[in-house]
């Protein structure tokens, strides 16, 4: 199981470097004295400053009602060596259980919202509700990040990106090209 | 540079396998005799049936108006040996250039749709604008998917997911979890 890992602050805007390439992400939420956690694969990073994502959560999760009666949440990003935990969350429903005791996660406290980040995750991006146009046609959320957070090291962390059938892509190699570009985003 | 590469037709619901993981991808679009091609980054699958995916293009991008006019676009996978193509592309306008000419692409027909596919790219999703409620808020458009073709080999292609700062990601390997899932998607 992977340890738990301090996670200093940093600009928000600069979430993308993390969301962007595509990771699934363990979607924490908690109302009413409930508390969640989902695995989420289909998210989008929307804009810059404010630093926005969009997220599609269907509303056959538990989390769902969760996330939609607090308007906040906090995106968590899972590692290689959670990757059995990444499954059993998604195939799991928070109806019957507690998935952080069920699967040995440890609830750490946001600073800026009511739901708990995840102490093993390499990072953890605290959520509010921005707009909920889409929610009632796709499921679709878009939140704003109001504060960033992640591990120093390793520098480029082994993500998770699901293909679908079971199956998933890890993080591998990283290449530079910044001089190839005319402004550097 | 990259070859031509034959693409057959495959379900438009098993698109999520190349999408979902988060690549970079080359969007082309076709209006009154103008075409062009955009890089674009910030796109998340949003349901299997019908296929929707949905992509923030920003209107700052030549692309954004011939696709707003036709409703139309060919969302095409491109692997690492286009990178310098995806970079100078994402760099360049297609005011100024014709982007197939100037990076040595060769533009092919697509079947439903007038927007050219990109034959050196890995896959082509060819894509009818399915809904807009977005585009004047955020410059979010939602496709569908209606026609889906993909290289048989390599069956893991080494897509590139963009980090910010002049960085990608390279796909990398891939671990098989399916028996832990109650119900496999």
């Amino acid at each position: 199981m992977a340890s738990r890992r301090r996670k200093p602050d940093f600009p928000v805007g600069q979430a993308r470097r993390f969301l962007e390439p595509g990771p699934v992400v363990l979607v924490t939420s908690a109302w009413k004295g409930q508390r969640d956690i989902m695995t989420l694969g289909w998210q989008t990073v929307m804009e810059f400053s404010p630093s926005l994502v969009g997220c599609l959560i269907s509303s056959v999760n538990n989390s769902f009602e969760l996330i939609r009666g607090s308007g906040e949440c906090v995106i968590n990003l899972p590692t290689v060596e959670l990757v059995d935990a990444v499954v059993k969350i998604g195939n799991s429903s928070g109806v019957d259980i507690d998935k952080f005791e069920a699967f040995g996660l440890t609830p750490g406290q946001a600073d800026v919202v009511v739901a708990p980040l995840i102490e093993e995750c390499h990072a953890a991006f605290e959520c509010r509700l921005h707009d909920d146009a889409l929610v009632e046609r796709y499921n679709f959320f878009v939140f704003e990040i109001v504060k960033a957070r992640a591990a120093a090291r390793p520098v480029h962390p082994k993500t998770l990106h699901y293909m679908g059938e079971g199956a998933f892509m890890v993080a591998g190699d990283v290449i530079q090209r910044k001089a190839l570009f005319t402004k550097v985003r």
